[in-house]
């Protein structure tokens, strides 16, 4: 179905909260059409089963986590390893004709620091097939990725349970 | 499964691109968690059938359009008279311990109008069950919905595809 529209490279960015429900919500609209929709997650790591995951999979997608966790702070290594295995697999996701929507979740961050080089980023998004949408989230999105991207929103943070001492909430943030 | 934890308010504004997204990005984590969820339209007309509609259907959530859609913009007392009424449904899912989240989306139109009393609306929210989550989207909140929530987010337009004349697409916008 993407085949007949424009594909967008849209970014969420931003330091609020938002970014990859938003991500989560494209993905719904564009199961709804029926399309093809692959969503990876750098950072998170695999094998993870929140909301997000469960219910995807209802909907008829795997959402790959390609990282190690943000609490694996120490492996700068690993997590850089990870970052690079993952890419691969979302390379062969951008050149296939048979996707329509590739969501890249937290993508700003590997590419930030340099664990992927941008211009390789780029040019893979960029010859992807005719019609097939791209969402990438994440703070701190380089210049390079805003000027690419068709539609940009900042996430900006106005308030935050966390700083109120809330704890994160089952259904809300995972 | 809500009861246990701490219901949130969660308000999604700005000007940008994402807020609905956003929060069918909640709907989508609450309903991995077999959360019951209701989501409601303001503005928006009853009947349509995007994407969000159809997926959100195979998630077991019925999205409800309350109002008669933007474009007939000429009857006023007729969208005044339809928030309302939808204002009646949204109450009794706010009153309902049954409901785990409810998702007011376009909520800050009806209320920044004056058709719906914003004192109302947060008294109905304020005496919700405990642990039910409430997500309100909209342009232009009031600042007594800013003060109200618990956590929120103003998605601010960086970029604009329809600026660049291009047309909304399918899977993305709808």
């Amino acid at each position: 179905m993407g085949e007949q529209g424009k594909g967008l490279i849209i970014l969420y960015t931003g330091d609020g909260k938002g970014k990859s429900s938003a991500a989560l919500g494209l993905l719904v609209r564009a199961r709804g059409w029926q399309m093809r929709v692959r969503m990876y997650q750098f950072i998170k790591r695999e094998g993870l089963d929140g909301g997000e995951h469960r219910a995807a999979r209802d909907l008829g997608v795997e959402i790959r986590g390609l990282g190690r966790g943000f609490t694996r702070s120490g492996a700068l290594e690993e997590h850089r390893r990870c970052a690079q295995e993952g890419w691969r697999e979302c390379r062969l996701a951008l050149a296939d004709p048979e996707c329509d929507a590739v969501i890249l979740d937290e993508l700003t961050y590997p590419v930030g620091y340099g664990w992927l080089p941008v211009s390789e980023v780029l040019e893979a998004i960029r010859s992807r097939p005719a019609g097939q949408h791209v969402v990438i989230t994440g703070r701190n999105a380089l210049p390079e990725l805003l000027d690419a991207a068709d539609l940009v929103t900042e996430m900006r943070e106005v308030k935050h349970p966390q700083r109120q001492g809330v704890p994160a909430q089952r259904g809300v943030e995972f």
